[in-house]
């Protein structure tokens, strides 16, 4: 029996408008907030800290008692599935995720069967977290989807071109297709235990599609997610999953139609008429530019408004069209609520 | 009296079809040719290399000689107009542009009245480089769009999330346009120059054209880019222009139908089905994922194929997305360039 959702964020994801619309920011905890960036200097690195379910339960819950989002969303990284695959991941001050590469000749290293155990101290955070939230807000889970996981796999970190990983990809797709299934399979183990210590929706991070072209976008970024849209609703019909494959411009099309997605994320290039089409086919959610957050004032209120006019009417999450970023100003965000709730009719 | 071009590329822009496909590279001088890195190796800095006519006619010619491109474009770079603005820029190996940064207190410093003048090492290129060409070969001309150039002047360099730029644009929008403006200006008259000394089309590169939302987009790269072929055209109209607003996805669209240029540089994510509707207002040129040219094989086969086959029957040049990476073997230029030509009925 399937029970009909309360909290705004899965009544929206159930395709129902919601007013005001529920709000949250992707990286809503973080480096903004001085209180994330007190408990960082005393907590140690970040992987600690994503693995210490006392910190990673109080970062999740900094940005809901500050402003009082419709949403949390678990404090953890998407590289903690190569971790719990055995490869070495670490992440350094001022340069990001430095992961030791993969290569096709040691592809078969990688043990998929220990990611739901070693990621235990994830799984304790979300019931933490869950426990701790208002009955009002809902806890989204999380995980980063197989082209972007294997992107940063492959080039060992962040990277431009990505040439190491679509060299890979085009030279030899047979042992390519090989990782993005292993990458599949762990996502699915991943989130489905996510679902099981209380997480109520998913979002899935495609961070890099916009660097694939068309038919690389199918097979590298589209089919892998909706294997593991499928993966997770035959254990867990009932829980929504919302994609972002970031940048994929037209390509937003075939993930609204045929993906089995609830939600889909846009990024801020997203034009906004597209945006409304996709919304016939799926609860959209986004897409205001980081920028505009940190730019405050007229900027803010504009792009608040042209996006609520736009989407306001169907199934809407207000959301940024990427993460916060650490320059933006705290008040800003509280006068972002604020005006998103003020329009509500 | 306008004469019907005779070469490829010309008859391309002026909306033939033209079998085989005429073909140039963006970046086709450059780092993964060996003859390139030799002059590079004696020939001191960067700037230095564009403004030594001597030098930037052989790095513009040598690809030309090895592979018969049915374009050459001048050896330059997007900031030699900043820096003919008087804003203090240089390279650094392995670090790429460094650049005084601008900010809205410093902008009329900029001069613009001696961009002509401090550019005349381009144009004597330009004119060394049309009289040895083939007689088939055609001459491209380049500038940076307004959008692209003024985020590196205002970044300082080259950026991930452009925030200070955008901080400015959404901030300060009025001294934001006064800046744009100037660019607009500046680049018309650095482009017919580069005309009256023998440049027989024009491409104007908006490489950040999709970081921009679609307001942003519409007002700072489409608006002042359509100011820009206007301007061009009133003193040259018989010049073609080609726009690269890359990663602009649906914003293509509007390029296509409004902005007045002849031809549209597709970058790699752009989907051949929407390419070929754009192909219904305007040449097309693109798109080969440049890590294909990197792979090669079948790889670089069949991504030619496919965009041969959906292009090759209305008004086309084959090109890549993006530039040619250094890592790139010479000898996959090669086969690229015997496919394209093999491939015509």
């Amino acid at each position: 029996m399937t029970q009909t959702p309360t909290k705004p964020l899965l009544r929206a994801l159930a395709g129902e408008r919601v007013a005001p619309a529920p709000i949250w920011l992707m990286r809503q905890a973080g480096r903004y907030l001085p209180e994330y960036r007190a408990l960082r200097a005393k907590a140690g690195g970040f992987l600690d800290m994503c693995f210490t379910p006392e910190h990673a339960t109080e970062i999740t819950l900094q940005p809901i008692r500050r402003f009082g989002f419709d949403a949390a969303i678990l404090f953890s990284d998407i590289l903690v599935v190569p971790w719990a695959l055995g490869q070495r991941v670490r992440f350094e001050e001022g340069r990001g995720p430095v992961l030791e590469p993969i290569a096709p000749e040691t592809l078969e290293r990688l043990e998929r069967q220990a990611v739901v155990e070693r990621l235990r101290p994830v799984f304790e955070t979300v019931r933490q977290v869950r426990v701790q939230l208002p009955p009002h807000t809902a806890l989204i889970g999380f995980a980063g989807a197989p082209w972007t996981v294997a992107s940063y796999m492959i080039e060992g970190g962040g990277s431009k071109e990505f040439l190491k990983a679509k060299r890979w990809a085009l030279g030899d797709p047979d042992r390519f297709e090989a990782l993005i299934e292993l990458l599949v399979e762990a996502t699915v183990d991943y989130l489905s235990a996510q679902v099981e210590a209380g997480a109520e929706a998913l979002q899935l991070f495609d961070s890099w599609a916009g660097v694939l072209s068309e038919s690389e976008l199918e097979r590298w970024s589209f089919a892998p997610l909706k294997r593991i849209v499928e993966g997770v609703k035959a254990r867990h019909p009932e829980v929504p999953v919302i994609l972002f494959p970031r940048g994929a411009g037209l390509g937003y099309a075939r993930f609204a139609k045929a993906s089995g997605a609830d939600g889909l994320s846009l990024d801020t290039t997203v034009p906004l008429s597209f945006a409304v089409a996709l919304q016939q086919e799926v609860t959209v959610q986004g897409n205001l530019d980081p920028a505009a957050l940190v730019a405050g004032g007229r900027a803010l209120e504009e792009g608040v408004d042209r996006i609520l006019e736009a989407l306001g009417h169907g199934p809407f999450i207000f959301n940024l069209g990427h993460g916060v970023v650490p320059e933006t100003p705290p008040e800003h965000v509280a006068a972002l609520i604020e005006r998103v709730r003020r329009a509500a009719p």
